[in-house]
């Protein structure tokens, strides 16, 4: 009589009976409703869970958040922020575990059913709260990127640039668009940078200060005027203490339209009211 | 001899101990590793869990997705998409789920036990998929509320109305923002008003040609001239012809202190370099 089979020995030898099978069930599983996904597209990434899977089970412990469990916890995670970026739902997500469990369950010895179940059904949240945080921060970034791309740094007039802040960029992007306009400032010869700060939201005017210390650092120096537009009180004052810090000259305007006129008048220009 | 009890019969009779025996288990359960929020703020959405169940075991047919269970399962993406608005995580969720699951099972029919678990399995994939799809929704709607109130619609100079779009705001926003635009050009007796879609992330400018429709039926029959400014090719196209249908005065410009040039003279300023 040869000892009896475990878990281990059962995916090490038939690993390949194990992704035929979630193949099968996963292409018909009731959890998806929807098949966004095919399991093709999918079966590298259940290989590794059941490799992973394998070592595990050779140690003593297959237990939820124990060290042996932590590749395995690494590829489920993963797994949940790739179905995010791919647009799957949690549905998709689900299915794929739980088929994989009911495939190596029903090859599986009976006295380790229960705690591989344990441990698939931990995995399974593992990878759906990725699939949500993924999912957030990859929306995020990409608002981000919108923002860092799309905020108006423009020249409003010859030598007139300004930069509108919109929504609530981060600290980083904030600094990106100062320097932008900063930058368009130097190139146009302007004698003026406006920074409007209209359109900031709440949590962009947190970030505001963080941004704005990093663009003076470069600005330090410069004989370029600041002019901040439309600024609340409290963002006011700061930008006022910080750019007197570093001996820039500033000014506030509450309306954008006299801080550009003000740009107006430094760079050489004068409007006037036609007869 | 009595009839065996039912499912049923013991939620329906020992529902106070399953919330009790519940509240214990949330508050030690090992899947909560940060332990954000406590047991007490969810008694009463588990308590409705468990009467729905109540309900839906009374029926044949304890199944996903069957019609008894079609309570069941929007009391859990509700609770998905509270604990997203509550900066939960997954595992909260899982937590409140599998906890319950454990405690009903304690108590149930040894024959309903299988059932009643891929039920919950179920329901947990159902909650989780409503949490990560309602932390996303809500984080857009945050967004497109951010570009609503901080995109710039503003007078540049005196009679000089713009709305500078930028990101990828929803059709509505946009149709919003240029009506806004275009009440500061009556208001402010402007004879153009600049729409400036430089800012667009693609998104932004699929969404720019049904926004500008449902502006232009407001705008039918003004005389206030439409500058648009920093549109790529399409866009410019597309704006172009359906202000022509309308009959409104028109001109684009391939930048903005161009189309603000224009707008100053139009309102009767005269920008002249000083000598």
């Amino acid at each position: 009589m040869t000892a009896p089979e475990t878990l281990a020995d059962v995916i090490r030898e038939r690993s390949g009976e194990i992704l035929a099978g979630w193949i099968v069930r996963f292409e018909r599983s009731p959890l998806r409703f929807r098949r966004a996904t095919k399991a093709e597209s999918h079966t590298s990434q259940v290989a590794n869970l059941v490799e992973a899977l394998g070592v595990a089970a050779s140690s003593s412990e297959l237990r939820p958040g124990s060290g042996a469990t932590r590749e395995l916890e690494r590829n489920a995670a993963f797994l949940g922020a790739q179905f995010a970026s791919e647009g799957a739902t949690g549905f998709d997500i689900a299915a794929l575990m739980v088929e994989l469990r009911e495939v190596i369950a029903s090859m599986a010895p009976a006295d380790e059913v229960v705690a591989m179940s344990r441990l698939f059904e931990w995995l399974t949240v593992v990878a759906l709260d990725t699939f949500a945080s993924s999912g957030l921060q990859s929306l995020r970034e990409r608002i981000a990127d919108q923002l860092e791309i799309g905020t108006p740094v423009v020249e409003l007039l010859p030598k007139v640039p300004a930069c509108l802040l919109v929504g609530a960029p981060p600290a980083g992007v904030i600094d990106g668009l100062l320097s932008r306009a900063w930058m368009l400032a130097i190139g146009t010869g302007a004698p003026c940078v406006i920074i409007d700060c209209g359109g900031l939201a709440e949590a962009g005017e947190k970030n505001f200060e963080a941004g704005y210390r990093e663009f003076l650092v470069q600005a330090e120096g410069s004989a370029i005027q600041i002019l901040l537009s439309t600024a609340r009180r409290g963002l006011r004052e700061t930008a006022t203490i910080l750019a007197s810090e570093k001996a820039l000259p500033f000014q506030h305007f509450d309306r954008l339209d006299s801080a550009v006129a003000h740009a107006v008048e430094r760079a050489g220009y004068l409007l006037m009211r036609r007869s």
